[in-house]
C-alpha cells in the first residue's frame, strides 16, 4: 500500500489555477492512540473549499504547504480505539489523500448503504443544505415563488425539487444554455434563466410573474443584485453560498442593500449545514420519501482519481458540473 | 385664516437642496363627506422622506408639483364625520402645509397629553422604530454588545438607552466629536465613535473587544460594511434606514455582502415600524416605565416654523439634529 497527498503549493491570489496544487508521494500515516487508519473512498468537492483558501471562514485558513482539507466517506482499514473496527464507513475531516488516520470521536460512522455516494449527495451535504437551509430559513408555502442560483449545482437542484414537492413555483438561474434545459427536463424547475445571457432583469420579470417570496442564494454578486429587486414584501433570502465572490480579489456588493432590505421589510440569513444537525433525522425522512415517490432525482457528478481533484475543484468554480460533485480515491468495498 | 403649503418644484437628481421645494399661499381646504378640517400643530422630519423622493417606496413616489407628504399631529378644526369633533386631537399622513383635509377613518385620534411632540418622539415614531427593530430582531441579552449608527439621530438614542436598560454593552457612531460626546455624556452610551475621523475599523475593535452582537443600522455604506466585519457568529442586523445612501444617485453597496452572511451565520432583516403595530401597547408601556426609573431620557430636537420645514431636512440629512427632528408649524393648543 502506498499514500499519495495533494497539498496547497501556493495560495491563489485571484482565480483559483491546477499550479496552486501539487500531488506528491507520502509516508503511510500511523494512528497513534484513539486514533484509526482511513482509506479515503470518496470527496465531497464544494464552492466552499475555495473561501478556505481565502482566510479563516467558519475553520482556520489553509496555509501554504498544507494538505487541501476536505470532508470525505472513507473506509476504516485499522484502528487503535474500541470505537470503531476495521471495515466501518465513516465521514471524515479528511484532506486530499489516499490515506489518513483521524481521531476515532472525531468521525461519524455511516450506515451501509448499497450506494455510498448517496451519503454525500441526497442524504449528505448537499441535500441536508438545501432542506435546512430552504425549510428552516426560507420557510416557503405552496403557491409562493422560489427562486434559486447555482440551479444545476449540488445544492441548487434539492433547493428547487424540494420546493416543488411543497408546492412553489421554482424557477432557476443556471449558465448556459444546455445547463438550463437539463434542470427544467431533469430537475422538474418550472423556468430556468441563462445568466450569461443579456436580459436577467427582463428574464427574471417573465419567469416571476408574481414576483420572488424566496431566493436561494448560492452565487452573491450581480445575480443576487438583480433578485434583490424582484423579492416581494417580506421575503426571505437564504445565503448558502457567494461562489461569484471566492475566485476573485476584487468582490462586489449588491448597491442595492440595504436599502431594498430596509424598503421591502426583507430577511437575508445565513447559515452553515452543522447549525441544524439536530434536524437531520427529520430532513433525511423527508428526502427518502421525495426519493421514493420520485419527486427527487438524486444528481450526482463523479470524477475518477485523486489525481484530478484540483481539475474537479477548478471546474466547479467555472460551473461545469450538474449535481453533487465527487472525487472517487477508491471503490466501495464490496 | 390663511393657508400655506411647500410642494416639490424639482425632484433631486443628487443632493436635496431648498430650491427643490416652494412655500406658497393655498386655498383654505373644504372638507368634504366623511372627512375632517385639519390643523397641523407638529410634522415629524425623517430621514426616509429623502427615500420617498427617489421613487415608490412602501408607499407611492412623491411626483414633481406634489404637497411633500409627512407624519403630523393635527386638531380637528371642523368635523363631516361623527367619529371626530372639533378639538381632538390626531395623528394623519398629511403635507407639508398649516392645514389639510383628511378623511375621518384614515387618521389615528390621540390621548391628549400634556407636551403633544412626545407622541412623536419618545412615544411616536422615533421610540416605537427603536423598540421594535430593537426587540423584535435584534433580540439582546443582558451581556451582548449593541452598536448603533446615527446614534444621536432620532432612533438611535432610544435604541442604545433601551439595550443599556437591558443590561447590554451600547456603542454608538455619529458625526463629529460634539455629538459623540453628547451620546456618552447624555444618552449614557457606553462609547460613541466618530465616524468622520480616520480608522473607524480600529476604533470598532477598541469600543468593542468582544464583537457585536447586535448592529442597529440606520446608514448602510461604508459604516455598514466595517460593522459587518465586527459581527460574532449568529449575529443579528436590523435594517432600519440607508441614510447614507437617500441623498446620492451613486450608491455603493457592502463588499462583504453575502460572504459574511454565511461564514458568520448573520441574519440582516429590514422593517416599518407598522409591521409592529399589534405590539404598540407593550412598547408604550415599557417605554413608559424606562422614562419613569429615568433610563430613556426624551430627546427632541424641534425646528420652529412651517417655512423653515426644507432646512429642517436638509439639515438633517446632513446630520445636524440631536434627537427626534419635528417642525412646529402652530403652538400645541391650550
Amino acid at each position: 500500500m502506498t499514500n499519495r497527498q495533494i497539498t496547497v503549493e501556493e495560495l491563489p491570489a485571484d482565480a483559483l489555477l491546477p499550479e496552486h496544487f501539487k500531488l506528491s508521494d507520502a509516508p503511510m500515516p500511523v494512528p497513534g492512540d484513539g486514533e484509526v487508519l482511513l482509506r479515503v473512498i470518496l470527496m465531497s468537492i464544494d464552492a466552499a473549499n475555495r473561501s478556505w483558501l481565502r482566510g479563516a471562514t467558519y475553520r482556520a485558513a489553509v496555509k501554504k504547504g498544507d494538505p487541501m482539507p476536505t470532508y470525505a466517506i472513507c473506509e476504516v482499514m485499522d484502528s487503535n480505539s474500541p470505537k470503531l473496527a476495521p471495515g466501518d464507513i465513516v465521514a471524515a475531516e479528511a484532506v486530499w489523500a489516499d490515506f489518513i488516520t483521524a481521531k476515532a470521536h472525531k468521525v461519524q460512522k455511516l450506515p451501509k448503504v448499497e450506494t455510498l455516494s448517496h451519503l454525500m449527495s441526497v442524504y449528505g451535504i448537499a441535500g441536508k443544505t438545501a432542506y435546512h437551509g430552504l425549510m428552516s430559513i426560507g420557510q416557503p408555502m405552496a403557491g409562493e415563488t422560489v427562486l434559486v442560483s447555482a440551479a444545476a449545482g449540488s445544492v441548487g437542484g434539492y433547493v428547487g425539487q424540494i420546493a416543488k414537492a411543497l408546492g412553489c413555483r421554482v424557477v432557476g438561474i443556471a449558465g448556459g444554455s444546455a445547463k438550463c434545459k437539463w434542470v427544467v427536463d431533469e430537475m422538474g424547475f418550472d423556468a430556468c434563466i441563462d445568466y450569461r445571457e443579456a436580459g436577467l432583469s427582463k428574464a427574471l420579470a417573465a419567469a416571476c410573474p408574481n414576483g420572488v417570496d424566496v431566493y436561494f442564494d448560492n452565487v452573491g454578486g450581480k445575480i443576487l443584485e438583480s433578485s434583490l429587486n424582484f423579492m416581494n414584501e417580506k421575503g426571505r433570502v437564504v445565503c448558502c453560498g457567494a461562489i461569484s465572490q471566492y475566485d476573485t480579489d476584487t468582490p462586489t456588493g449588491p448597491r442595492n442593500l440595504p436599502g431594498v432590505i430596509v424598503v421591502k421589510r426583507l430577511k437575508m440569513e445565513g447559515f452553515i449545514v452543522m447549525d441544524f444537525a439536530h434536524n437531520d433525522a427529520k430532513c433525511i425522512r423527508a428526502m427518502q420519501h421525495w426519493v421514493s415517490t420520485g419527486q427527487i432525482k438524486v444528481t450526482e457528478d463523479i470524477v475518477e482519481g485523486l489525481e484530478n481533484a484540483p481539475h474537479a475543484l477548478i471546474g466547479l468554480l467555472a460551473g461545469d458540473n450538474k449535481g453533487k460533485r465527487l472525487v472517487r480515491v477508491a471503490a466501495d468495498p464490496s
